[in-house]
Formats: structure tokens, C-alpha cells, sequence
């Protein structure tokens, strides 16, 4: 393994294990990846092999440059943009709405099925502090931490796929969680009851409880759209978006 | 209900018409939808009312004009491009492979239990159609009738983002189906196994049975990716893409 390891160019080694960090979720999708500085000063090589390992990885696809800001990991599966049909049809349609969060509850409950049998220590470290982050801030005023803890479970299931599949529905995700927050903040019970399942799902995955993970996201995604189907969405509401 | 619809121009009343085919999953991503001339005929309006419908889903980024061709559904979620970095990530790693089987899993799961609770007699219709093509040809010839087949259950699902999203990881997934027939269909145990999956998916969809068709769906993902597994995918192998 050594041998064949050292008969690749250094630059090639480097680009290899940024590879293995984007495959792996730990670097995710749109993050930002070390800079030059840094990669030089972490593997001890030259500016110049950095910039052929970067070059290489831009060359497969899998990081794009922004002028002044450095180097990101790419979309895999592409995010449709804002004004695109899948954004307008949100406007004209509930269904839409609804379609997503079916969707949502396959995706996210493998996430937690998934993290709770690969999640690493340092996954776990993330994850505490999302949801440390969640029980201490008030969620309908700002839904940051809502999105940290649920950053933080799919990349705890270290598959690519599905880490890019949920990067690419993120802004619908977001629209959707704004949407809830926004037609349903008032309702306290409603509040108690998704904080319930915040925790259900936190302890599942960190007891590595894959099935009873699951369960618990299934659950959170179906409850917070059987309310918002039963609070009747109105075109007003989703215009808000 | 018809006072309002009278008072949209007939333009639009024809555009919302066919975005409500899009978003059922009438009209898939991707699909030629109908001639302005058959527009015109289907719907007894002139030419021009039928270019401003068509004008009016280009606006709103539902189709896509291709010259001389005519205009087709657009992919709501973009798929990744022949040389993304999906693409070469395929090449380089088993681990991007299985990880797509994960999800199949997922979102094959859940088209197969919705199209058993919300197909049509039309999409049973095509659903048998492709099911006997699939019944009377050799698999490992001619992967369009298992194409035909997975595509039949999508769009009977009728739930807009799971087709979309489906549509997106297309081509990994046909590259997969052909990974697993190039790499599998020499075992002729393997393929009584898999026409059996087929059977047990088709009937319980058709028999409105849904958690036995999401079983079904599921349990056929997860033989053929266990049993690439165990064949011992190589770098080679990947490289026939």
C-alpha cells in the first residue's frame, strides 16, 4: 500500500485524501476547504504541490475557485436556483409543499439511521453542540441551530449521495422549515412536541440506535407536515417565501 | 370555480392545465410534451393562444425549447453532467456505488408504495405494459424494459419532487443497473432472483398493496447492491462506464 501510495505524485496523494473527505461528507457540499496557506503548512510540501492538487481536484469536478474567497466543495447532484420552476411551483402549489416533506422523510430518516451506525466521535462532538444549541435558543426566532443539528446527521452518515441529494433540495428544505415556523410559532403545544422529537432523534443516533433514529426523524418530518396541512396553507403564506 | 377560471385568459387556464400534468407526474422531466399543432387541436384555440400558453411555462421554467425539436419538460432538479464529479467519483470509488444503492433504496421504497396508493388505471395501464416487456425479453440484453418498468412506478407515485429527484440521479443509476448486468448476468440464479423481485414489486402495486411494495422495492435494491458487493467491484470493472 505504501509503495503504490508513494509512486503517486505528492500533489496527487493530497488531491486523493480531499477526495476521500468530500466522498466521506466530511467536507460538505458549498463548504469551504483550507487554504493554500494551510494545506501547505498541513502536509509540509510546497505552495506549488498545493496548487497542483487543488488544480486536480478542480479537474475532476469536485471544487469550484471563487475570485478572493478560495476553494469550495462542488454541487454534486446541482441545487436548482432560485427562480426556477421547482421555487415558482412552491408558490402555485400546495402540493408541492407536501411532496417535498414525503420526501424528506425517507431522506432524513436513512440520514439518521445511517449516522447512528457510522457517526464518529467528531460527528458526535457536532452534533452535540447543534442540539445543545436547539434546546438553548428560542427555534422560531432563528432557525440556525434547526439547520446545524440537521447538517450535522447527514454528515454523520458519511454516504455522499444522500449528503448531496438533501445539499440540492437545501433551500426548498429551508423555505419549508420557514414556512412551519412562520404559520405555526404560536401554537406552543405544537413547539413541545418538535423539541420532543429533536431529542428523541439526538439520543437515538448518539446510543447508535439506528432503527429508533429512524423512527424518531420519520416522525418529526410527518408531524410538521400533518400540521401544516391541517392549518390550511394559503397562497399568502407560501408568497412569504 | 368556473366563474374564476373564465377569468384567466385561456392562455393561461391551457399553461396551468399543463403544470398540473407536470407536477402529478403526467408529464415526466424530460418528456416531449405535445406539438403546438396538437395543442391546438386538443384545446380548439388558435395558434397564437397556444404559443402564449407554451411562452408562459418557458417563463415560469417548466419547459425548455430545443430547435427543431419541439419542448420538453426541464429537469427541476438538475441532473449532474456526464463528466461532474458524480461522474468520476463512480471511477475512482466503490464507496460512491454503494452509497447510491443506499438511497435507491430509500426512494424506490417509497414510489413503489405510493404508486400502489395512488396509481391510476392509466399508469397500471403502462406499469403492465412494461412489466410483460420485462417478462418476455432477456434483462441482460436490453435494459429498457427495466428502465420502462422503474419509470412506470415514479411516475405513478404522482408526487412531483420524488420524480424530479429520481430523474437527477438517472444516469448513475442506469450506469449502476448496467454495472450490476455486465458484472452479474452470468448468474442465472441471480437473474430467477431479481424476475422474482419484479413480480412481488408489480403485484403489490397493482394490488394496491403498499407496504408490501415498498418491502418489495426495497429488498430488490438490496440484493443486487449486496451482491455486487460481494462479487468484488474493481477499478476495471468501473472503467466500462
Amino acid at each position: 500500500m505504501t509503495v503504490e501510495l508513494n509512486a503517486l505524485p505528492i500533489s496527487q496523494v493530497i488531491a486523493n485524501q480531499l477526495e476521500e473527505s468530500i466522498l466521506k461528507g466530511d467536507l460538505l457540499p458549498r463548504q469551504k476547504i483550507a487554504s493554500e496557506r494551510q494545506l501547505t503548512s498541513k502536509y509540509g510540501v510546497s505552495r506549488s504541490v498545493v496548487r497542483e492538487a487543488l488544480r486536480d481536484l478542480h479537474g475532476r469536478g469536485l471544487i469550484e475557485t471563487r475570485q478572493g474567497q478560495g476553494s469550495f466543495v462542488t454541487d454534486m447532484v446541482p441545487e436548482p436556483a432560485e427562480d426556477s420552476a421547482f421555487m415558482q411551483s412552491f408558490i402555485g402549489h400546495d402540493s408541492t409543499v407536501f411532496d417535498l416533506y414525503e420526501v424528506r422523510e425517507q431522506l432524513e430518516g436513512q440520514a439518521a439511521s445511517l449516522a447512528a451506525q457510522r457517526g464518529t466521535r467528531e460527528d458526535f462532538y457536532k452534533l452535540t453542540k447543534a442540539f445543545n444549541g436547539l434546546e438553548n435558543t428560542d427555534v422560531s426566532g432563528d432557525p440556525q441551530w434547526d439547520h446545524e443539528f440537521h447538517w450535522a446527521i447527514a454528515r454523520a452518515s458519511h454516504n455522499a449521495v444522500l449528503i448531496h441529494v438533501l445539499s440540492s433540495l437545501d433551500k426548498l428544505m429551508l423555505h419549508s422549515v420557514e414556512l412551519c415556523v412562520t404559520k405555526l410559532r404560536s401554537q406552543e403545544k405544537m413547539q413541545q412536541k418538535i423539541d420532543k422529537h429533536h431529542r428523541q432523534i439526538y439520543h437515538a443516533v448518539i446510543n447508535r440506535q439506528a432503527q429508533w433514529a429512524q423512527k424518531a426523524a420519520v416522525a418529526h418530518v410527518r408531524y410538521a407536515c400533518e400540521q401544516l396541512r391541517k392549518s390550511g396553507l394559503t397562497a399568502e403564506d407560501r408568497k412569504t417565501f
